[in-house]
C-alpha cells in the first residue's frame, strides 16, 4: 500500500521475481550505489528476496539467504513495497505480477510480451489497486524512451513512430551491408558472439520487434495496441542483392517497427525491413545499437539511441523504474501508468501509405518496360526513380514509387507477377522519407 | 498552493511570464489540445493571462483581454497554480519566477542563462515552498533530456556527457564541412536563415553552450555547477584547413559541451571544438539539430537528438514540463527538481585528459621533426599518429597525441611556439575517441 500522506518510510522493501542477467545486475546496482540511490529516492532501498527456480545455485552479487523458490515468502510474508518481474513471458509472471499487485506493490517489469499479449490486466489491476506499473526497459533496453514519451511529450502530438528496436537484427544488416556477407553467415556470426538466440526465429521474424511496436504504438498514440494489431515481416528473405540495390541508392536496410496515425484517424503498426537514406539519422545505428525515431507535432524530429539489450544496460532502465516508483512511495504521486483513453482504432495494414521499391526481373526484350510501367499506372502507382540493368537475355528493373497504399502495392506485385514477360519480383520494400 | 491531500481540481491555472515565438506556441497548444490535454493531465488546463511589455500589441492566437502588463494582476490576482517563464536572462526574469513560488505556483522556465547564473536561488524558493521548478527547455529545445537524466538514469551513474547544444554553431561548422565555404561565409548563411544573431557571440564563442553545459553537469552529477565553472572556447578562430585536417582524419569538428568526471574525483566541464570521429553517432548530427550523448556506467552510450530550438519545438518541451506539474497538482507528488547532493568539487580545466590534435606549421629542414618529437616526449605527451606535408620551404605537422591532460599540452604548445623551427602552432584540438 502507498504510505498515508504525511508519512515517509525511512526504507522500502524490494523484491524481485526471476535473478537471471538482469536481476544480477539490478541487485549489484542496488547494493553498488545504495547510498546514491537512497539520496535520489529519500529513502533506503533494500533488497528483500528474490524469487528463483532453483534457490540452490548461486547467483552474482546476491547472498543466498535472499534466494528462494517461494512466492507467498517473496509477496505475502515480505511485504514488498516494489516488486520487479524479470521471468519474462506470459505466465507464471502474469499471475505474479497480479499478485504482487492485489498485495499493494508497485510493480516494475521488463516483460514485453506480457505488455504486448495482455497488458490491459496488469494496467488495470494497477489502477484499481492505485499502485504504479513501470516498464521502460521492455523497450529498446537502456535507452530512456517509454518515460520520455510518456512525459516529455505529453504535452505535444506524436505523428510517427520509427524504430530499430532489436539487435540481433541490426548486426545481422550491419554485417551484411558492411561486410558484403550473407544473411546466413551473417546471422552465424550473431549467433557466435550471444546476439542471436539457437533458434533465431523470434527475433529475425520480427516477433520480438512486433511486442515492442505494440507497446510503443500504446504509449505514442494513447491507445491499447496488441500483439495481433501488428503486421509483421522479418529479415530472413533478403539477400545481397537487395543490400547491394540499397547501397546502390544511397540507402540502408533497417528492420523498422513503425507506428503512425493514418489518413483514415487510426493508426497503423507494422514492423518490416524498410530503405532509410544514408542522410536519415536511423541510418547510422549500427551493430547491436536501438534507436527510436519519433515525429511530433510540434517537437518535430527526435531520436533516442542506444543499447537494446544486455544484462547492465537493461537493469539502468529497471532501476530508473525503482526510483521513480520509489520516489512516489515517499513523496505521494504516481507515475504516468498506462493511458488509453484515445483508443483509436487499428487500421487495416493495406491501407499504409509509403514510397516502395520493387526489383523486378524481366525478359530483355522489347516492350517489356512499357508493360511493366502501365501496370503500375493501371494501379495508380507512379514511379520516382526507375533503373534498368542487364543481366543477359534478363533485365532487372529497379524501381521506387512514389507514395502508395501497401494495398495498391501488392495487388499491382500480383498482376506484375501475372506477366510472361516478368520472371519474378524479387523485393518488394518501403522507402523511408528524407 | 498544492491542492490538501484528497481534493483534486477540476481545472488549473496557467500564466505565461514573456509571450514572443515560444510563448504564443506554448498558448496555441494549450488551446489547439485542450481536450488531450485534460485527459493527460486529469484536470482542464486554463489560461489565465499573459505578461508581456505592451498589451496593445497583438499576439498570435492568445485573446487581448488575456495581455497585461501588470505582474501583480498575473500573480496575486490570477492565482496561477502554473507561472511558465518565458522572457530569459536573469532580471526581472528571477524576480518574477520567485515572486510565483512565494505565491504557491510551481514554475516551468526555459531561462537557461538565469539557471546557469543563479539556478540556487530558485531552486532553494521551491523547496522551502515545497513547489516543482521544471526546465526541460532550457537544455536543447524539444529534445527530452532532462527528464531522462533526473529519472531514466536515477539508478545509473553517469560518467560523460557530450553534447551539442548550439545549433548556430552546428549550422556554421555543418557547411564548413560539407560545403567547404569559409567561416565568414558560413556564419553569414546562417545570418541569412535566422540561426544566427546580427551579433553572434553569445552563440559563436560558445557562451550559449556554456550556459548549458552548466545545467547538464549540474543534472548529471547532481552537484550545483555555474556558468564559471566552465571553460569555454567557440569556433571563430576555425579556418577551412581545420576542416579539412579533420576530414583527411575521418573525423569531423563539431563545438562540443563537455562535462566529464576527473580522475581526482571532481567533475570538469567545458566548452570547445573537438574532433569527432565520423563513426561516432554524434558526426552525423548535422545543420541546426542539436543532441546528447551521455556515458552511463550501466546503461553504456545513449544519444539524444533533435531541434535544439524554435517556437513549436521548444513550446513542446515547455508543455511536457506543464502536464507534468499538473499532474502533481492533481495527483499530489513532486517532480524531481534539483539534486546536488553529490556536490563534487570542479576540477581545473587544466587536468582534463584526452587526445589532442596539433597542427603545427614548422621549417622543412633537417632536424626539425626530431626537435619536435622531442618537445612533446619532454613534457610527457607521447603520439598516436603524425603526418607531415611540405609546403614550400615550410611543412605542416599534425599529430594526434595519445591522451594528455589540458596543461600538458599547453605547456607543449608553449615551448613549440619558443623553438625558431616553428613557425606557429595554427591549432589545437580535443580529439573524441570512438
Amino acid at each position: 500500500m502507498p504510505y498515508p500522506a504525511g508519512v515517509s518510510p525511512s526504507s522500502l522493501r524490494i523484491a524481485l521475481l526471476g535473478c537471471g542477467v538482469v536481476g544480477s545486475q539490478v541487485a549489484r546496482l542496488l547494493r553498488d550505489n545504495a547510498d546514491e540511490l537512497e539520496q535520489r529516492c529519500g529513502a533506503r532501498l533494500e533488497l528483500i528476496g528474490a524469487l528463483v527456480q532453483d534457490p540452490t545455485k548461486p547467483r552474482d552479487g546476491i547472498p543466498a539467504s535472499l534466494l528462494t523458490a517461494d512466492a507467498d515468502e517473496v509477496l505475502q510474508s515480505g511485504a514488498p513495497d516494489i516488486v520487479v518481474e524479470l521471468i519474462g513471458g506470459i505466465e507464471p509472471a502474469r499471475s505474479l505480477l497480479l499478485r504482487a499487485i492485489a498485495a499493494g506493490a508497485s510493480v516494475v517489469t521488463a516483460n514485453k510480451a506480457l505488455l504486448a499479449h495482455d497488458g490491459a490486466t496488469v494496467h488495470d489491476a494497477a489502477a484499481q489497486q492505485g499502485v504504479d506499473v513501470a516498464f521502460e526497459a521492455s523497450v529498446a533496453g537502456a535507452i530512456p524512451l517509454l518515460r520520455p514519451l510518456k512525459e516529455s511529450l505529453a504535452g505535444d502530438r506524436v505523428d510517427r513512430v520509427l524504430g530499430i528496436v532489436n539487435g540481433t537484427t541490426n548486426y545481422i544488416l550491419t554485417r551484411m551491408d558492411e561486410a558484403g556477407v550473407s544473411y546466413a553467415d551473417a546471422l552465424r556470426e550473431a549467433q557466435d558472439l550471444g546476439y542471436a538466440e539457437a533458434d533465431p526465429t523470434a527475433d529475425v521474424e520480427g516477433h520480438d520487434a512486433a511486442a515492442k511496436a505494440a507497446i510503443l504504438a500504446s504509449l505514442a498514440f494513447h491507445t491499447r495496441v496488441r500483439l495481433e494489431d501488428v503486421a509483421v515481416r522479418g529479415i530472413s528473405h533478403l539477400t545481397a542483392a537487395d543490400i547491394a540495390a540499397a547501397r546502390a541508392m544511397s540507402h540502408v536496410i533497417k528492420l523498422l517497427a513503425v507506428a503512425e496515425r493514418s489518413d483514415d484517424g487510426g493508426i497503423g503498426v507494422r514492423v518490416a525491413p524498410a530503405m532509410v537514406p544514408l542522410t536519415h539519422p536511423l541510418a547510422s545505428v549500427r551493430e547491436a545499437y536501438n534507436a527510436v525515431f519519433v515525429e511530433a507535432r510540434a517537437a518535430g524530429q527526435l531520436m533516442f539511441y542506444g543499447r537494446g539489450a544486455g544484462g547492465a544496460p537493461t537493469a539502468s532502465a529497471v532501476l530508473g523504474d525503482i526510483v521513480s516508483l520509489a520516489r512516489n512511495r515517499v513523496l505521494g504521486g504516481r507515475d504516468p501508468g498506462e493511458s488509453a483513453y484515445a483508443q483509436l482504432p487499428i487500421s487495416d495494414p493495406g491501407s499504409a501509405r509509403s514510397r516502395h521499391y520493387l526489383s523486378i526481373a524481366v525478359q530483355d526484350r522489347t516492350g517489356v518496360l512499357a508493360k511493366v510501367a502501365s501496370t503500375l499506372a493501371d494501379h495508380g502507382v507512379s514511379i520516382e526513380t526507375l533503373r534498368q540493368d542487364g543481366r543477359g537475355a534478363d533485365a532487372v528493373l529497379t524501381i521506387v514509387t512514389h507514395s502508395s497504399s501497401a494495398a495498391e502495392i501488392k495487388a499491382t506485385v500480383a498482376k506484375l507477377r501475372a506477366l510472361d514477360e516478368v520472371r519474378d519480383v524479387a523485393s518488394v520494400m518501403q522507402v523511408v522519407g528524407d
